[in-house]
C-alpha cells in the first residue's frame, strides 16, 4: 500500500499554537511523508517589547525540506496563514486551502513577492489530496470567517482528524452549516486521533448562532436616529454580511473604512462570499453630502488598537470621518485577552464625544458571538469522531486541560488523551500512542525587516532600559600616560528630567572621577576593569539617592 | 451660624478617582473650610514605564494649605488611603478614620517615620467630626474589607453624602449589615447632592453576598484531599474569615503566607476584626510535619503578581512551600482588569505542577463575588439619599455615565446630574449649582524616592529606548584642528544582536566618518549640527536597513 518499510510509524507535533493562542502549525508525518497543518503568526506578548510579530521556529522542517509535501490551512485567520510569507521564504512548498482562504493568502503572498513562485492549490469539501503515503478530505465547519474546514488525514496507521477552529453554527449567515453528515461518516469509519479547537473549552454550554447578532445589530439600526458606525474583525464576513443587510434593510449607505476591511470586503465581494446591493455602498468622502439617518459606517478598530479607524475617529483625528453627537457606535466584539484597557479607553472617548456607545459590557444587546464552540459543541465533536486518541489543541494549558476533561467525560480513556506543548511529539505505531523525543521549537521574533535577530539578551536590554533609563559615561584618556584627557561626561536618558537632577548628575561625575584616580592608583590598567570599577560605583551611588536601577554604559576613547 | 460671609459658597470636587480607578481623593469645600474624603494611591497604567505608583496631585491642597481642615478615609484600601505617606509629607493635617482603617494606616504612617507628627482620630458611625464650618457624620456600609464607612457632611448650603465603595450585603460575613436606617434619615432630612461609587454601574442586578463565597469555600475544603491554598486579596478580612473558619470545620491547620497577608492578618487579629481559633495557626516550617489533609494556606498572589507568595509556590521557587499534585489550588479574586494575562499565566503553570486549580473563569463555583455594588445596589442607595444633585465617582467614564443613566431611571433630573473629571469643580449657591472654574490635577509619577520626577519627557524616552534600543555613537576630535583623533565607536544596546549584526554595524560606522567629513568639508563646526547630521544620516540608513528607529545618541569628546 505505501513505499514505506514495515518500520514506518505515524507521529504528531505541534510548532506552534499549544499552550498558546497564536501561530497555529500542527504536523503529522508518516515515514518520509509530513503534512503541515496551518502556518500562523502571533502578536508579541506584552514583555515581548518592540516585536511586531511572531512565527513558529521551523527549523525541522527545514531540514526535512525533502519530506514536506504541503501546508493544509483551515481557515483565512492571521494565527493561520500569517506566518506564510516568511515560512515560503525558507520553505518553497504547495500550499492547500479554500477559496477565500487562498483569496487572502494571494493577497499576503503578492505583497512578498512570493506569488508567483509558490504552488496554491484550491480545495473544497469534496476535495482529495495526495501527500505521499497520505491522503487529505475536507470537512465543513463553522467559524468567525467563511470556507473554513476540517481536515481528515488517513494515513497507514489511520485516520487523523484536525477540526480547524470552528462551532456549530445551526441557523449559520450563510445557509452553509457544518458538515455534520461527513463528520459522522469519518467517526464511524473510526478516528485513531482527533486534535481539536480548545480556545472555549472552559466555557460551558453551546456558543451562539452568529445569527443572533445579527438580529442584534438590526435593532440597534433601528433605534438609531443619526449615523451608525459599527466596528468589527475585519475578517467576520458573516458579519460584515449581516451589517449590510441591516443598513439596506433601513435604507442607509454604507462607507467601508480601515485598511484591512476594505481589502477583506474587496476580496469577499470578489470571490463572491459577500453579497451587496449595487448602489449600497459609499465612499467616505460622501458621506457628509448624506443625512445623518441615512449613513452607515463599518470599521476596523473593535480591539481599540491605537492607530485603528475607529480610534482614529474618536480622537476627531481621521482624515474622512468625525463621531458626531448623538452617532451610534456599535463594538461588535468582545475584548481579545490583553486589550480590555485599550477598548474600555475608546468606549470612554466615543462617550466624550457624545456618541451613544453599544458595547459588550453593558449589553445584553448581544453583538458579538464566539466562533469558537464551546464545551456542549466540543463534546458533539468528540461524539462524531469516537478517537481512540485525543490531543487538545489550540489554547493555552488551562484550556487544553478543560478540554481533556471533557473529551474524558464523554468517554475517552484518560491514558489515551494527550496534554501537550509544542514539540512534543506523540508517535503511533500498532495502534498503540506513546511520546517520542522533542522537537526543537519556539518563538521567531520578527522586528521591522529583521526575522529572528531579537532574542533574550535584546529583550532583556529593552526591559531594563524601559525601567529606569539609561547613563551613558564616556571619558577620553591619553594613550602613553593613561591620562583623563576629556570627560567624565555623563550624558542621560529616561532617567531623570536632567533640568532638575543637575546636582545629582554633578555628584555622578565626582563619583567617576574618584573611581577612576582610584584605579590609576591601584594600577587597574584594563578597561574591562576599570569600566566595571565605574560602573559598579555608579550604580550603588544611585541606587543609594533614586532607588533606580539604569544601564550604566561606561565608554573609554583614548588618543 | 458661620464665620463666613453671606458669599462662602459650596464645591466639590475630585484630585482624584474620576475617569479611572484608583488614587481616590475628593474635596468638599464651604468658604474657608476644606474637608478632603480619602487620599488613594494609583498603580501605574501599562505606558507608564517604570514608574512604582501614581499619586494625586495636590497642589491645590498645598496652595490652601490653612484652609483644610481634615482628611476623612473612608475604608481602608490602598486607592483610599495609600496616597496618605506622601501627602502628609506635605501636608501635615488630621486624619480620621474608622478602627480597622486607622491600624491599617497607623503601619504605613510607621514605615513613612510620620506617626508621631500626624494626628490621628479614630471615629465611628456614631461620631461627630467638626471641619470648621461643616460637620461630618458616617454610616456604616458593606464592602470587601470591614469597617468601611460612608460620609455626611453638613454645611450651611445643605448635606453632601460621599458613599464610599459600597454594596448592600444582605448577610454580611461579620454581621454588620449597611446602616440603612441611618441612610434612610439622612434622605429624609435631605440631601443637596450624592456622590456615589460607580465601579460596577455597567453591570445589572444586586451584587452577591459574601456568604455565598464563604459556602463554595466550603464545598472546596470538603471535597479536597490533599492540601488547599487560597489565594485572595490581602485585606479582604471577611474571606479570610471565611478561609479560617473552613479550615476549622475540616480539622486543618492554617499557615498565613505573603508579606501582606500576614501583616493584615496580624492587624486585624489584633483589632478583633479577625477571630482565630488559637491552635489554628501555625508557620510555614511546619507544613511538612503534618499529613496533606490537615493543611491549608491562605496567601497573596491571587493577580499572578510575578514576586507574590502564590507565583513563588507555583515556580518552586518559594523558599519554604511547594505546590505537590493533587494539592487544591483556590483563587479566590477576578482577575483586576489589565492582570488578565498574569492571573492566565499562573493558573496554567499551577496545572503544570499537577494541582487542582479553581479559579474563576471555569468556576460556577463562586469563589468571588465583588465589593462594589451593581445596578440594583446602586439604584437602592439613589433612593435612600433622594438626592437634589449626583455625581457619580470612583470609575472611569463610560462607568459614571452608565451611573448617571441609573440616576435618570431612578428621577434625578438630567441636569442635576453632574459626571465630571478630576478638577471639574460643581459651585453650589443658593440650592443651584454649575459649574466653576477648574483646579489643577494630575498624575504625580513615583518611581523609587523621586516623586515626580519622571515626567512626559522622561516616559517618552523610556518608550523609545523599550520599542528599538539605542546606538551610542562616541567620537574624539582634536581642539585645534576638529581631526578625528579616535572612534567613532558605535555601542548599542537593545538594537541587534551584536555578533550577528557585525556588517551592519560596521556600514553604520562608515556613514558616521562620512558623515562626517561631508560636515568638515562644509565648515560646519557647530556641534549641534554635526551630531543632528550625525543622526539624521544614521537613523535613515538604519530605517532602511532593519525597518527600526533605536535612539541615537552621539557624543562628541575634545582633546
Amino acid at each position: 500500500m505505501t513505499k514505506n518499510n514495515s518500520r514506518s510509524k505515524l507521529s504528531i507535533f505541534a510548532l506552534g499554537g499549544l499552550d498558546e493562542i497564536g501561530k497555529n502549525m500542527y504536523v503529522v508525518r508518516y515515514g518520509d511523508d509530513i503534512a503541515v497543518v496551518d502556518a500562523g503568526l502571533m502578536f508579541p506578548e506584552e514583555e515581548m517589547l518592540g516585536i511586531d510579530v511572531v512565527i513558529p521556529d521551523i527549523t525541522y522542517l527545514i531540514e526535512n525540506r525533502d519530506k514536506v509535501r504541503g501546508i493544509l490551512l483551515t481557515h483565512g485567520h492571521e494565527d493561520h496563514i500569517g506566518g506564510l510569507p516568511y515560512i515560503l521564504k525558507e520553505l518553497n512548498v504547495p500550499v492547500f486551502g479554500t477559496k477565500l482562504t487562498m483569496g487572502l493568502v494571494e493577497h499576503k503572498l503578492r505583497e512578498a513577492h512570493l506569488l508567483n513562485q509558490t504552488k496554491r492549490v484550491v480545495i473544497n469539501n469534496r476535495s482529495e489530496v495526495k501527500l505521499g503515503s497520505m491522503r487529505a478530505t475536507f470537512f465543513k465547519t463553522n467559524h468567525s470567517i467563511p470556507d473554513s474546514v476540517g481536515v481528515c488525514l488517513e494515513t497507514p496507521e489511520g485516520r487523523v482528524v484536525h477540526t480547524g477552529d470552528f462551532k456549530f453554527d445551526m441557523t449559520p449567515v450563510n445557509g452553509q452549516a457544518a458538515d455534520m453528515h461527513k463528520m459522522a461518516e469519518i467517526g464511524k469509519k473510526g478516528v485513531l486521533c482527533l486534535l481539536s479547537d480548545s480556545t472555549n473549552a472552559e466555557r460551558a454550554g453551546f456558543t451562539g448562532s452568529e445569527r443572533t447578532v445579527g438580529e442584534a445589530l438590526e435593532a440597534v439600526f433601528r433605534k438609531a436616529k443619526q449615523r451608525v458606525i459599527v466596528a468589527t474583525f475585519a475578517s467576520n464576513i458573516h458579519r460584515i454580511q449581516q451589517v449590510v443587510d441591516a443598513a439596506h434593510m433601513h435604507n442607509r449607505k454604507l462607507a467601508v473604512v480601515g485598511r484591512s476591511m476594505v481589502n477583506v470586503v474587496n476580496i469577499s465581494m470578489e470571490l463572491g462570499y459577500l453579497r451587496v446591493p449595487s448602489d449600497l455602498l459609499i465612499d467616505p468622502d460622501e458621506i457628509n453630502r448624506l443625512p445623518a439617518h441615512r449613513v452607515a459606517v463599518i470599521s476596523t478598530g473593535s480591539q481599540g488598537e491605537p492607530m485603528s479607524a475607529l480610534t482614529r475617529m474618536a480622537h476627531g483625528a481621521h482624515r474622512k470621518i468625525e463621531i458626531l453627537p448623538g452617532d451610534t457606535v456599535v463594538l461588535a466584539a468582545t475584548p481579545i485577552p490583553g486589550n480590555e484597557k485599550l477598548v474600555s479607553k475608546t468606549v470612554d472617548q466615543l462617550f466624550r464625544v457624545g456618541a451613544n456607545v453599544v458595547y459588550s459590557t453593558t449589553s445584553q444587546h448581544g453583538v458579538h458571538v464566539s466562533g469558537h464552540g464551546s464545551q456542549e459543541d466540543l463534546k458533539l465533536m468528540l461524539n462524531l469522531m469516537r478517537p481512540k486518541y485525543f490531543i487538545p489543541i489550540h489554547g493555552e494549558h488551562r484550556m487544553l486541560r478543560a478540554h481533556g476533561q471533557l473529551a474524558e467525560s464523554v468517554g475517552i480513556r484518560p491514558e489515551n488523551i494527550f496534554i501537550s506543548d509544542n514539540g512534543d511529539v506523540v508517535e503511533f505505531s500498532d495502534g498503540k500512542a506513546r511520546y517520542g523525543s522533542k522537537v526543537q521549537t519556539g518563538n521567531v521574533l520578527i522586528d521591522g525587516l529583521g526575522v529572528g535577530d531579537v532574542g533574550n539578551i535584546v529583550l532583556r536590554d529593552r526591559k531594563l532600559l524601559s525601567q529606569d533609563g539609561i547613563l551613558v559615561v564616556v571619558v577620553t584618556l591619553g594613550k602613553n600616560n593613561g591620562k583623563i584627557l576629556s570627560g567624565p561626561d555623563i550624558i542621560s536618558r529616561g532617567f531623570v528630567y536632567v533640568r532638575e537632577s543637575e546636582k545629582l548628575l554633578e555628584e555622578a561625575n565626582r563619583i567617576v572621577t574618584q573611581t577612576m584616580e582610584k584605579c590609576a592608583n591601584e594600577r587597574v590598567s584594563e578597561w574591562a576593569s576599570l569600566k566595571t570599577s565605574i560602573r559598579d560605583a555608579l550604580s550603588r551611588f544611585l541606587y543609594d539617592k533614586t532607588r533606580r536601577r539604569p544601564m550604566i554604559l561606561p565608554i573609554i576613547m583614548e588618543v
